[in-house]
């Protein structure tokens, strides 16, 4: 016997949680975290785990839970998030919920005997509407009261309102906290949200980590001037001190990098920023990131001496602040070689490699062996209305987690 | 007999126009075309012109006019503009009125006999509150009378109804055209705002043309991606592209211009411009000049291949749109030379440069003999507060402005 998942089931709850926050116009969900749509997919969902008469609780954190097994069994948990960005897509945090449902169905159908017990998990408000992941922090031990009590949305609601909205008393996320000896894992089926399955022609992307990532905020400060009145070698041209460091992006990963090195200028700031001005600033912003953390730190120290010298040449003062620095996550070789193990045996075309997006993975990594999967998404779009990720690829998907789950649970 | 300026009296009526607009707390003169204290500083200046038992009067477009000499016989005119930019300085155009006036005076004080007659002009509107130069265009017969019934300033405020509070019935500006068989020249002293004769240690600055200039507005189309999940090699990042063509800019002007080029990216907007996303599109300005309209066409020609080419290797489209394209507009040769002749003699250390930056003269060299003549600005600061010109020079400017007019109309 071979149990395998079935996809109408799998369909249909996507298609049935893709109505909640669901805007006609432009087609977008919008189930932010804690919103009034976000809590109704919550509940829906309990009510499917109580149909499969699961042990079913909201934590205090707002993460719904739903267990199968004896209260003294270690836990596999699978899962992934409810909440979606603004105009967000279907599957995003979906898929990896609705795929443990799944396997919990295929085990009781099938009369599958468990040594171990087994939950899914749908995590609040992954996606940071309140600059966090919720959730997954309070599952894993990894958050913090004062934090619980100033953080704001952009529109600057306060969280612990927010959750006060929902009958949620914000302090009692803190007693979300999972005891890492009562688990035995954590598994992710997600969409990848980028290009690469799609381009390799790859059906499983087994992550190895989730990349760390630094941002700065970089200024380059020189003198505006009258586009017309200042020669060129009389300038101190802040934009032509971003060009320059731009252009050498490449070089630097080429010589500091490697392939999984990302750097990018996202946002850029010209003052006064007018066409017949020669700027007189720039304030740019820098995300790197890598798997490995050594590669982070040699990429930084270069490009903090480009900026440098850059600087000098041009006339300009350079300056920087750390906005952050995330270490890389890896996941648990164990679980990485589990589920590629698994892929393979199914026939599927696997590729090993790295989540450059933040998961509730990386925090579940911090207490339990922990394994992160993806499928391709079309055209590499995600945290968009015209997200989409083929059925075969998701079946493939909830199949691979299957039977991980089931050698580990069974 | 060699008649100089008296620098008292060209100082006080310095300060005495810097009193109009001004505002204490910024430093800066507030003195935009038909404003209220624009209107004050024509109406002090008609004053002084009538203590000089001049031919005063204010012309349809504003501009004033005093006028020493016989109905028939032909005027030099010596002049520039009243008016400033917001936060403007107090030498800007002022300067030029201020120099007319005194050299006037000295003639008066000195008996002067004039073969010819001698006109100090202040004209209106010169800075673009309303995107011309109106009263130069009006006085050199170059306005249309659909544009006067057009034109706004950027609070949407028409031309016409500035025209008209200040009693001026926008219409009548077709008539201060004058018939250039009417004219001998025009003259016009000016401070530089920029750097050159500062750091090149030269007083007198005798330009040989008002640059030709040309705006683009050009955008670059890429993809917009997440940072994390879009591996450097599968993007299309617009702002990438920007970089790369930026950083060819030295090549371009090495390659097809010359010392007089100028190309500037003043403006640049990346959308969507967050720090975690790459850049789906980039909007920026390139503003170019030169004395020659061939290496204009010359380096507008490099800059649109090297874009393309640039597009395709970065995979974005690349649009372009031209803004504006206006020829250069050399002076006339005999001013030129007749300026620099006479600054030579005086001792000042002098030399030939391009004006980056538009004038009124730029509209009196289509009608009459042009001559146009900086001297240095502290610093290459204008438009601003803290704009300057030593006293020294000041005088040094009038004197040649003096010696010049004097050849000319004696």
């Amino acid at each position: 016997m071979n149990p395998v998942i079935n996809l109408e089931r799998v369909k249909q709850d996507i298609y049935t949680l893709g109505r909640f926050g669901y805007n006609a116009e432009d087609q977008g969900i919008y189930r932010q975290g804690f919103s009034e749509e976000d809590m109704k997919a919550r509940y829906w969902l309990m009510q499917q785990m109580e149909e499969l008469e699961l042990q079913v609780y909201m934590d205090g954190a707002g993460n719904v839970v739903g267990r199968l097994g004896g209260a003294e069994q270690k836990a596999l948990l699978i899962g992934s998030h409810l909440d979606s960005v603004p105009a967000g897509g279907m599957f995003d945090g979906v898929l990896g919920v609705v795929a443990g449902l799944e396997c919990i169905r295929v085990i009781k159908e099938n009369n599958i005997k468990l040594r171990h017990a087994l939950e899914v998990v749908a995590t609040s408000e992954e996606e940071g509407r309140f600059g966090g992941m919720l959730g997954a922090q309070a599952l894993t031990g990894n958050l913090k009261l004062d934090w619980l009590e100033r953080a704001k949305d952009h529109g600057g609601l306060l969280l612990r309102e927010a959750m006060g909205s929902c009958q949620l008393p914000y302090h009692l996320a803190m007693e979300a906290a999972r005891d890492p000896d009562s688990l035995m894992g954590f598994l992710e089926l997600h969409i990848e949200q980028g290009p690469v399955l799609e381009q390799t022609h790859n059906t499983i992307g087994v992550v190895e980590g989730i990349s760390g990532v630094f941002k700065w905020l970089i200024k380059f400060i020189g003198k505006a001037d009258h586009a017309g009145t200042a020669p060129m070698d009389l300038r101190s041209d802040a934009f032509m001190g971003l060009a320059d460091f731009a252009h050498e992006i490449p070089r630097i990963i080429d010589e500091e990098g490697t392939d999984k090195t990302r750097l990018t200028i996202g946002s850029v700031e010209l003052k006064p920023g007018f066409a017949h001005t020669v700027p007189g600033e720039v304030d740019f912003t820098l995300v790197g990131r890598d798997m490995s953390e050594e590669v982070m730190l040699n990429i930084a120290n270069s490009c903090r001496k480009v900026c440098s010298s850059i600087a000098r040449r041009h006339k300009l003062m350079f300056e920087y602040d750390q906005m952050s620095w995330l270490e890389p996550k890896p996941c648990t070789p164990v679980m990485i070689e589990l589920l590629e193990k698994h892929a393979k045996k199914l026939g599927y075309k696997t590729l090993i490699m790295p989540s450059g997006a933040g998961h509730d993975a990386q925090f579940f990594a911090d207490i339990t062996p922990t394994g992160l999967m993806f499928i391709p998404s079309v055209g590499g779009i995600s945290h968009a209305p015209d997200e989409w990720s083929h059925w075969h690829d998701v079946e493939k998907g909830c199949n691979v987690l299957l039977q991980a789950a089931l050698e580990l649970v069974v």
